[in-house]
């Protein structure tokens, strides 16, 4: 068979079946709106898209291409590979083949019957290279940054990803649900993280997290076991534990887990792009009473952020009061990390990337709002014996919060 | 305890006592010399280098920092969080302390005596706002783009990566014995998938593979059943695969594999950072004969490549000659794709990411050199119906080749 034909006819019921859910022409056209408010307060007349994420977030697709946005006037989608597969994910009216970025210019005039005078793109990550190709393709229009506008519209989700975001929610809760029958003594820390990776896929999880940095990679089989949990490593946390290799020096090890001691499962979630993050701590046998009144503490301080979140609540100052709580209760030296290395966040914006707005951290003062989500994460961390720490993602309500990681917050304490 | 004093003391034995293997200073030294090679004949006084699998390949260690190497004189790794793993992971004998960007430039006269006239960074990959950083911090000095010095260093495998690339390949070996025990009819792809990548993960694989580009991402879990093996996605391959949703449209999905049809499973395996990709053919029950056929047919191409295999042999001539034994064995129109999308390219050199050099493909006409490693990958392609292929990673010798992933190549059978 003609494969043109088939994707054309057959994709689309096919990929429906099994679970896929596109976004409605409506969903593209809000979040449109919002991008071009953007655009208007920063004097940008036109977006080329070239990040994958923003580029899905506005035009339903992540086959390979270019976004064309302008202020006015319908969105250009340029497919360089899979056109006819790209139509049937993309409500977007406008999708045409286009791999030679060389013609890029003829073909936005084209669309937009001239070239813009500023054009917008993704700064903060797009290549040097890359830029400078696209320098001289528009030698006469001035390209200016537009991640801002991207990071400011995404921050506020539309009730259509929160309900993507629920449904990740929803398979990291299957996955603690399972995690106990899993735990057994004698797993290595990887063994254990990866076969609960094997329940998150079986019910739909894409595997792959995301950051948007250069060199920050995020994965889902971060479990810490005993004195694993008090290494740092690269990444901005209270605690990275040993990793594999130096080249992949955080997350589960080769260790083999032992009876009472700290197990922390810090387990993130995808679904259709969007992610949940969640942490909880399981044991084999009883854990240490030290490290169950650590984190004892880390759920009171989880619970005294969350009753002060709601819109206008300051994002620094949920984070000060922790290190009041934290104080208060005895742990502030063992608090987001081991002395000289303590982390300055207890929570991440979470979406389609795990560092967006808005920072639950110290400089960080701007207030939530309505429908931002983020992860909570307070954390112990006892250098040379373990750690501990709670983590939810939660959706800010017009009163309130929604948790969207619904699982049980006790320890998970398997037979030893 | 104190979390310095734990690291210093306890970090290497424990790291090592779980696998970790670290670099020598030998190795590192072996590295710079080809690297300083380069920017002599590119004339770069001196390289800060931003990405981190560079910074690994020539510092040993991946905590997060920057690493400025002169052309003559010590390397300096500044590290911004984690000091004391550094030291362990890092035989460099200069690591120190540096979190702060703007002070970047009187660290780099302190150690190097003046600020270098030249200064190369990867600007194939350095998001451009950081550029501006460098541009304004480095006001006198010239930036140049040092990508291409890495792309070509790191072209040659050391014996210490090609032991670490055995290694590879040799947890790829595991996953495929383990796999026949594993598949069973009324599965899903993404079960399969995930079930293997548990087995990798149990001997050391590390999960994430890696790709140098903004938006390529890479996975495991490439498991391609009956109609989804017919599929063309984002990813310049013949066939992507259906995936899990429009935001990862890619690898396997949720459909049940069913008896008789082809299941591809290209599965790329990571140890130290260093990977090896190897695909084969399974079946539950006897696989139809079209496909069968098939099959063989990308064996005999992959032998005929093979058999031309050694040092001095021109890339794109091999590629060109796959083409000829595609149509004398009558499967040109399905080789490498449906028509339209077919692919240009037959292997890619592989190593730290996957997408290095040699490019065995169009308008790659270099030679091969001693080596030089690469993933060999003929596939054949039936829109609607599914797909074959079969992928080995080679290593070029002095007279020939060495294949690192020793998987069976006979189509694996179970019970249907």
């Amino acid at each position: 068979m003609n494969h043109q034909d088939w994707i054309r006819k057959e994709l689309r019921g096919l990929a429906i079946s099994l679970g896929f859910k596109y976004i409605p022409l409506q969903e593209i056209e809000d979040r449109l709106t919002r991008v071009r408010r953007g655009m208007k307060e920063q004097g940008i007349e036109a977006l080329l898209v070239v990040q994958k994420m923003d580029f899905y977030y506005l035009s339903g697709t992540t086959q390979d291409g270019l976004l064309f946005v302008p202020l006015e006037g319908k969105p250009l989608l340029m497919i360089k590979r899979e056109l006819e597969r790209a139509k049937v994910e993309s409500p977007l009216e406008d999708v045409v083949a286009s791999n030679s970025l060389r013609e890029l210019p003829s073909v936005i005039k084209d669309h937009l019957g001239r070239l813009p005078q500023t054009l917008g793109l993704e700064l903060d990550v797009l290549p040097v290279k890359e830029y400078f190709k696209y320098q001289d393709l528009f030698s006469g229009v001035r390209l200016l940054d537009s991640s801002s506008i991207f990071r400011d519209a995404r921050k506020i989700k539309t009730p259509f990803e929160m309900d993507l975001m629920r449904a990740a929610g929803e398979i990291g809760r299957k996955v603690y649900l399972e995690a106990r029958d899993i735990l057994r003594e004698g797993m290595t820390e990887i063994q254990f993280g990866s076969l609960l990776e094997a329940v998150a896929k079986r019910h739909g999880h894409e595997g792959l997290l995301r950051v948007r940095s250069l060199n920050y990679e995020a994965y889902s089989w971060h479990v810490l076991s005993g004195l694993c949990g008090g290494i740092v490593s690269q990444s901005d946390s209270p605690m990275g534990g040993l990793g594999l290799s130096p080249a992949f020096p955080v997350g589960a090890s080769l260790r083999v887990m032992r009876a009472h001691e700290p197990i922390l499962v810090d387990f993130g979630t995808c679904y259709h792009g969007y992610q949940t993050d969640e942490t909880r701590m399981f044991s084999i046998g009883k854990m240490e009473q030290k490290f169950i009144d650590a984190y004892n503490a880390c759920r009171e301080i989880h619970d005294a952020v969350l009753e002060e979140v709601r819109p206008g609540a300051d994002c620094e100052a949920l984070f000060v009061k922790t290190l009041h709580v934290a104080e208060k209760l005895g742990w502030r030296e063992s608090y987001l990390g081991p002395p000289g290395l303590q982390t300055r966040f207890i929570g991440h914006g979470i979406g389609l990337e795990l560092n967006e707005l808005p920072f639950i951290a110290q400089g960080q003062s701007y207030p939530l709002e309505e429908r931002m989500t983020f992860a909570l994460e307070p954390k112990i961390v006892f250098p040379g014996e373990g750690s501990v720490g709670i983590e939810n993602t939660v959706v800010v309500t017009q009163s309130g919060y929604e948790i969207l990681t619904k699982v049980d917050q006790d320890i998970f304490e398997v037979g030893g």
